[in-house]
Order: structure tokens, then C-alpha cells, then sequence
């Protein structure tokens, strides 16, 4: 009947929030045949995760991917380490730590909510102050890299803080793994959850994340059984332990898809790789600026994978995001939450931070803004001018 | 580095209880780029996999896949259609029926258990016997087919029994989908949900779900909201439906997997493959039993797409599965629960069910059988006579 149809969702380049573009070698890992959950190529595959995760998040705690989306790995984490009734301070900047409370409170936690404006990071004192708020504040969590404002979070201070407090650091990291520095370990991270779409070039469907081990054991003495079967860590726990008991289905292909993104990150080198998304968003920010445009968020404070713009005055939001859709394949993304309407949000994630597609970016939205009537100056030469001081090929 | 290393999972025969082997025109389609989730190519793919979703589960309500495996699609029926405290009649006739109890509990409801032997199916006495136990009883929760026993439910007392007391049929479908009829309208199921690794040939990672008006009601009536953020089906009816509301980063590549799945269960057309089903499971019975081998389920309730056979005495469990994945790389499960060691569960789901792997297998398991010093007799002809009576190119 309709055999001889084929599938071709057209190849855009994915410079909004995530999901970004993957990786070749990722796609066609995944075309590989299924094996099943138990096969001794599995326990394989399971193993060089478990090492590359630990890589990727700065970490020697257990690290192993959630069979969900990253919002699955926030529904986890929070899920798992706070009990029915429990106080747990979060920052809330933007709509993901907006989205850490609701999903605290479906949990039956008690949100003690530390906010900022939206484009700012929580500032350590709020952090103190929460303590001083609550006497048996236990958990606090943070996003660190915030998708809806481009901001990222400084933790130096701020986990000095809660170590003093013998409390424990829950982090949001899916839009700043594999493009910035994680460090699990040096920051005192106890819970660190992340998505695969953003700068590790994979496609979305899984959530990594990385349980130190007093977080196992505070699970492990949990009062009420954690209300996700789906998502209870124990059970993820006794599957890619050393137990190996069966607990769902794993999605196998991901796994794949997974694993292959986490070595070409090893390829290249983490320093190499932040190094490449510290540029490229330079460069980015250069040209975007030399055209005219405003960033949303103070360069202290900026993303390297994910840029937010003021969209100018005289722009119609969703007709310039619809035509460089249309006209050059290229996705950005809109605001969200309080500010839609205010910014677009330009991801350079993963293979994407590079200067081809900067430079592309770059003509495109020139030539958009110009046919919508928007003055703007040109901005690859800025751009190129961050690249030929680096030396880089651009 | 390692660049030159390239990316090789053994190609398996996937004979168990899932995964099983997913088409390879399905792996091709998720090697397809990555769009955005908002991408209008995005929103006529999510137009066509719920109209042939529609298709498979037999409906006109809502279908749409949950972004896990099979049990995100039972916590997610569960916790969504009970409020806590509430009871819900349970068919606990395996483990699966099990594992919905525990699900039920930790959604703060309360199970009524229907028990049954792990081999029978749950009788429409038991299910008229829970509402008279309970007078409140408004939820009906079965497995349609057990993947631990091999049993399907039959269902045609029992949904007119649920309908006359005007309660909630839940319905896990996850071994059923593509292989048997599920007859969702037909049967008054008001959730119903399944997975993609069985009879659909699509890899592990998506749970298809099938939500009834009157259940969507019900869903907006709560009195308390559903615990889970990730698994809320009001947020998915968010972005299924018109409204496009962002939920969460859907795992686009396996929405190209699902959707090439359902193509070619369409193009088969589905009692097509429901006789394929039928067929190629009485030529491993009639196969089996010439061995030797004894079924465990009465022929009344045997499922198609799973098949569970006794161990022979003599042989060792892990041994022959073992032999059978080394030498031919067949995989084949082993019992769960109360079957641990009482029976192998050997699958033919989705494209597995053909006549080639019948005869593969039976002249495998013979083989290794034999090696293993278990005396048996040889399968190959009569399943051979199965195919010939019906005509089939075996």
C-alpha cells in the first residue's frame, strides 16, 4: 500500500533551546539492532556509560541515565531525596526552577521558594537566608543552567553554604552538561540531573543523573516509599548495580544513542569542548550586538550554550523566528513564561557551538530583520573578528 | 582517539518477552534528523501516530504515546484515574498484575486484589465479587496480557459487569498491541496503555495510551492533583492536543519510530497480522509439544504474541538460555516471580512472528537440548504441518 513512502522530516539546524541537533555518529548509532536487557553486550554498554557519565558530571558517584526526558530527571530527583512534608529551599529564576517547585509540591514537599528576576542567578545570601527561615532545611536546589533566561548559576559560595549546613545540593543541569563545567564532585553536588538533547548532541529520551552516596542513603531510609514506581532511584539502582534485577524496559536504542555521544565528548576532550562553546557564544554575542541587539543577562552570568536576546521593538516576534524557519532551516526559540514575547533564545549546544553555523546565524537574522522593516548593522564581521583573534579556523 | 572505532551491537533473534526485534525500516526512521517539537513537520507526525494509534487500540479516543516504557504507561493510567485512598479492583494473576498493585499503593490508593493462579486468567466472578466487597468501587484495573504467564484476559463478561456499575475500565495492553485485537471501544476500556518493544517491532521507549472522554473528565474533576508532573496526562493533552502547550522535550526520534511502526502494522492490516500472530504461535505449540514439552497455559488462554513452556526436568534453565544465546544468538526469557525457573517465555511478536523463527528456534532448542542431555523429540514437523494446513509459504 504505501510501502515504497519513505521518512524525511527535514534537517533543520536546531539553534533554539533543545532539542539541538544530534550528532551523526549519534543517529546512526541508534539504528543499531536491539539487544535485550540482560545480554552481556548490554551490561557493556551499561558499564562505559556509567564511566563516561562519571566524566561528563565531574564525579566518582554512581551516574546512570533516567528513561525520560530531563523534566523526568527533575521529577526524580526531587521525588526521590524529599519526603512528604518536608521544607526543601529552591531557587526559582526562571521556569525550570519555577517547574523544580511544582513538581516539589506534587511530591507532598514544602517549597521555600528563594527567587530572582528572571536573567539573574540566586544570590548566595538568599541561600543563608533560607536556612535562617527554616531550622530543618535539608535540601536545597538550584538551577544551574537556567534554558528559560541563559543564566548560569554560581555555585562557589553558595555550596560552601550548604555544606556548612550539612544539607544537601540537588542541581538542574541539562542545558550546561557537556558545554560547561559540572563538577559533581568539587561543588558537593549530592543530585545532579540532566538531559541528553542539549549540549551532549544526543536526541531527547533520556535523563543522566548522579547520586553521591549519602543521597543513596538518605534514600535508602526514606520513611514513605517514593510515590514514582517509574522513577524510583532504588529500583533504577538495582539495574545498573552489580544486582542487576529488572525493573521496566530500557530504552535500548538511547542507550546507544547515549553512549555514542559520551565518546565523542571523551574525543574531543572537556576542556576542548567548553573551550569551543565559551567562543562560539562570544562570537555570537559580538555579532549579535554589533547589529544592535541587547542581551538579556549581564556577561558575568551568561550561558555558553544558550544565549538570550532582547527582541528589538519594532520586530514581530513570531514572524522572524517563522521565516528563518522557513527561509533557512533554522530553528531559535521564543520566551517563556515571563518573558515571552521579551527575548529569543539562540542555543549553540554540542556540535552546534561552531563557527559555521554562528556565522550563518548571524546573515540570516540580518536579512530576516531587513525584509521585516527592523533596522539592524551587520554582525559577522564582529563575530569573525572573536574568532581570527582565538586563531580559530573561522 | 577513538574515532576509528565504530559502533556494533550483535544482531539477536529476540524470542523473549521483549524487546523484541524492532523493524529495520523502524531503526531507519529514527536515524532521521531532529526537529523541534513545535516544527509544523512535528505537528503532522503527532497528527498521523494518533490516528493510527486510533487504529491499533480499536478507538476513537484520544491516543497519544507517554514519553517512558511500558510501566511510565501504567503509573500513568493508575496515578492519573485514582485519588488517594480510593480502592481500585486489581487482577493480580502474574507479575505485571503485581507490579500494578504496588503502582496503585504508592499512587496512595488502595488495592482490592483479584487473585488468580500465575497461569489463569482473573473470572468475571471475581470481578462482580470486588464490587460487592467494596461499595464505593469505581476503578477496574486488569492486564490484558500477562507477560509473565503468557495468559490473555478475556474481557467480554467482564467490561459489560464494569459497564453496569458504571465503573472505570484500566486495561495494561503492553504484550496485546499489534498482535491481538484490542478492542478498546468495543470492550468499554477507558485507559488503556502499551508499550513499543512487542508486537509493534518499534524499540523500548515509548508507552502508547489510549484516554476516553469520560476518563479526560474525570482526569479535570480531581480533587488532588496527580502526584506526578512528568506523567500528568492533562499536560500531555496539553501538547497532543490543540492548545500545543510545552510539557517537556518529547523523544522526537522515537515519535519517527513509532509512526513507521504503525505505518507498516497498516499496511499489513491489522487482522492480517492478528491471523500471522495466531498461526505462527499454534506452529511453536504443535512444535513444542512434539518435543516433548508441556504448555503452561490451558490452549483457551494461551496468548499469541508470548508463549510459556514448562523446563523439562532434566535441563538446566540458565544453561539452555544461555547456549541458545552463545551458539545462535537467540534470546529467550526465563519465568519471573512465581514462574522463576518453571518456565521459559519464548516470544514471537510483531515481524518475529514468521514461520523462519519457529523453525530456527525449534531446530535450536533441540539442538541444544540434546547437548544438554535432555531427551526430546524434534518439533520441526509438526509445526511444518501447522504451516501447510494453512497454506503458509513454510
Amino acid at each position: 500500500m504505501r510501502s515504497s513512502q519513505t521518512f524525511h522530516p527535514p534537517t533543520r539546524l536546531l539553534l533554539g533551546p533543545g532539542p539541538s541537533n544530534a550528532d551523526d555518529r549519534v543517529l546512526r548509532a541508534m539504528s543499531a539492532p536491539v539487544v535485550g536487557y540482560f545480554d552481556p553486550v548490554m551490561l557493556e554498554i551499561m558499564a562505559d556509560i556509567q564511566r563516561l557519565l562519571q566524566l561528563v558530571f565531574g564525579t566518582a558517584h554512581k551516574a546512570f541515565p533516567i528513561s525520560g526526558t530531563g523534566t523526568s530527571g527533575m521529577e526524580a530527583a526531587l521525588a526521590n531525596l524529599l519526603e512528604p512534608g518536608e521544607p526543601v529551599a529552591i531557587g526559582v529564576n526562571g521556569f525550570f526552577g519555577d517547574r523544580m517547585r511544582q513538581v516539589a509540591e506534587r511530591a507532598g514537599a514544602r517549597p521555600v521558594v528563594m527567587e530572582a528576576e528572571w536573567g539573574r542567578p540566586i544570590e548566595a545570601e538568599q541561600v543563608e537566608d533560607a536556612f535562617k527561615r527554616e531550622a530543618g532545611l535539608q535540601v536545597v536546589a538550584l538551577v544551574h543552567a537556567e534554558t528559560s533566561t541563559g543564566v548560569l548559576q554560581p555555585l562557589e559560595e553558595i555550596h560552601e553554604i550548604v555544606r556548612s549546613h550539612d544539607a544537601f545540593l540537588l542541581l538542574d543541569a541539562v542545558t550546561s552538561l557537556g558545554g560547561h563545567p559540572v563538577e559533581v564532585d568539587r561543588h558537593g553536588v549530592d543530585l545532579c540531573y540532566s538531559g541528553t538533547q542539549k549540549a551532549l548532541s544526543a536526541p531527547p529520551g533520556l535523563a543522566p543523573i548522579a547520586v553521591s552516596p549519602r543521597t543513596a542513603a538518605r534514600i535508602r531510609a526514606r520513611r514513605h516509599p517514593v510515590q514514582s514506581f517509574y522513577l524510583d532511584l532504588a529500583l533504577f539502582e538495582q539495574y545498573w548495580g552489580t544486582a542487576k534485577f529488572y525493573h521496566h524496559t530500557p530504552p535500548v536504542s538511547f542507550y546507544y544513542a547515549l553512549l555514542e555521544a559520551l565518546r565523542i565528548v571523551e574525543e574531543e576532550g572537556l576542556q576542548a569542548r567548553f573551550d569551543r562553546h565559551r567562543q562560539n557564544q562570544a562570537a555570537l554575542v559580538a555579532g549579535l550586538e554589533a547589529m544592535g541587539l541587547q542581551m538579556h543577562v549581564a556577561p558575568a552570568h551568561r550561558l555558553w550554550t544558550l544565549t538570550t536576546v532582547r527582541i528589538p521593538e519594532a520586530a514581530n516576534d513570531a514572524a522572524v523566528r517563522r521565516r528563518l524557519l522557513t527561509e533557512f532551516g533554522i530553528e531559535i526559540g521564543g520566551g517563556l513564561g515571563a518573558l515571552l514575547g521579551k527575548v529569543w533564545r539562540i542555543g549553540l549546544m554540542g556540535k552546534n557551538a561552531c563557527p559555521a553555523n554562528v556565522l550563518l546565524f548571524l546573515t540570516a537574522l540580518e536579512r530576516v530583520l531587513q525584509a521585516e522593516g527592523v533596522p539592524c548593522g551587520s554582525g559577522t564581521r564582529a563575530a569573525d573578528h572573536i574568532y581570527r583573534k582565538a586563531g580559530s579556523p573561522a
